[in-house]
């Protein structure tokens, strides 16, 4: 048994990511190296992935070659033009992208490119199959689903189906599970605390007097949402100490778990103004 | 200025939950009232938050009466049984739940039933409509979107649809927004560490030895997924000992942030059996 080194930069920020169930070093290397945005899972470089280039306005005209990047990365013709599949690019295990700006835009194009591509996908034994489609072209989501696609996740603007060919339970990864709010413990030099009361609270809980709190926004870290949501509800400022406690609660908003951490907070100005549209009272 | 008492229980897992872009203690009180479990946004008591009673098999031959839940909470017959709405309850929040269970299974009948209840909840002031459409009703998807609803999310056998009445931006809660992540740091009495080679890697990557890590699985605790990882990838025993570091990643899976905790676990035993799928190999 030896002692292995294991330094800090092993578990850093930009190494450690998602592959599958578990973690590795996979992801950064591919993270910028695609104009196409699905998610760091599925990005690879598109002029060696591209299945087929069947797009939405020249479906029926399409004269192009369609192309396939080879175990080796080379391109080979293996797809003749006649061969209308849906426009496409491999991801990193096996599986299937196919292009949501590239849909057929005529549904009964679009079920019957399906088919013809999911057979395809078949044959060539490739894995997952992921499917975004955009809200104007909702559609398209029946005709999916029929064809045996589920929904993976969604947001305002799309909806992620996926479809899993080999036999056996699917192995893409989930979506995102749980949300992350912050809480802000600002203790001045009297060892006062601010505290706030909501306003919008349940009739057990009217009258509470706690630390503000919310959730992060997107992308942001927890130590500025902390800041941000104690300026934003009582108007103070603030600088962030330390991360003083965390607690992890389970099926909560929409099923999903909740992370919440407490910031202990260094006030920086003492005038409290009240946001009236989510706080009734704040004092320290 | 007084300093407030603020015990641990203020931000105890039970009371700190979800309230549009707050955390507020109204949630918990209502968790366990309902039957029908959308989310704990969502749930009230059916019973008092019955809008109509149109369901999925009787809509043609309705004849219940239809109900609603006035501000006192007391029952009106305010809808006449020739207005046939959805089959919706009201939130805490000024909104609307459509009970999924009994949509209308024609996509016209729902067409004009939808048309009709949206009319309906926006002459009432009502603010947010959350529909939630089952993977076997997915041919109500475009319609739902036709008249003006966005995805919210989705998992494997549904979609949730909403809609934002009032002028200005939606202000309902989002989607779940982070992935968590766990690593062991297993050490030994002779201060040596468990590490290992995942399979599937970037070819930067190939080779490099790391301590066992994945997700946790869906209402998983932390240390439990540390523990289970590291049997899983590793055949090894451990029991947790505390969080020694977590980090805070933006923008990888499908666009959501990563939170990523190491967990130093005590071995309880000491055979390595690797995992073949996921490990190419292990050692102390």
């Amino acid at each position: 048994m030896e002692l292995k080194s294991f330094s800090s930069c092993s578990v850093s920020t930009s190494e450690v990511a998602h592959v599958g169930r578990s973690y590795s070093t996979l992801i950064s290397s591919f993270r910028h190296k695609v104009g196409v945005r699905f998610s760091t899972h599925f990005q690879c470089r598109r002029d060696k992935a591209v299945i087929s280039s069947v797009g939405q306005d020249n479906f029926a005209a399409e004269t192009s070659s369609h192309r396939i990047n080879g175990t080796n990365g080379s391109i080979s013709r293996f797809y003749s033009t006649n061969l209308k599949l849906l426009d496409a690019f491999d991801d990193e295990y096996g599986g299937v992208v196919v292009h949501p700006d590239r849909l057929p835009s005529n549904p009964y194009t679009f079920a019957s490119v399906l088919r013809l591509s999911l057979s395809q996908w078949k044959k060539m034994g490739k894995k997952g199959i992921w499917l975004k489609l955009p809200l104007d072209q909702s559609d398209l989501v029946p005709i999916a689903v029929k064809e045996g696609f589920q929904y993976h996740h969604a947001e305002p603007g799309y909806v992620m189906l996926t479809y899993w060919i080999p036999e056996g339970p699917s192995m893409l990864p989930a979506n995102a599970s749980h949300q992350v709010g912050v809480g802000g413990f600002v203790i001045n030099d009297n060892n006062e605390v601010l505290v706030v009361q909501e306003r919008h609270c349940s009739p057990t809980t009217l009258g509470l007097w706690k630390i503000p709190t919310g959730f992060i926004l997107e992308a942001e870290e927890i130590y500025t949402g902390a800041v941000r949501e104690v300026k934003e509800e009582t108007g103070i400022d603030t600088e962030f100490v330390e991360v003083i406690a965390f607690r992890h609660a389970h099926n909560v908003a929409f099923e999903k778990s909740d992370l919440f951490f407490i910031c202990m907070l260094r006030p920086l100005s003492s005038k409290i103004i009240v946001d009236d549209l989510e706080i009734a009272a704040a004092k320290v």
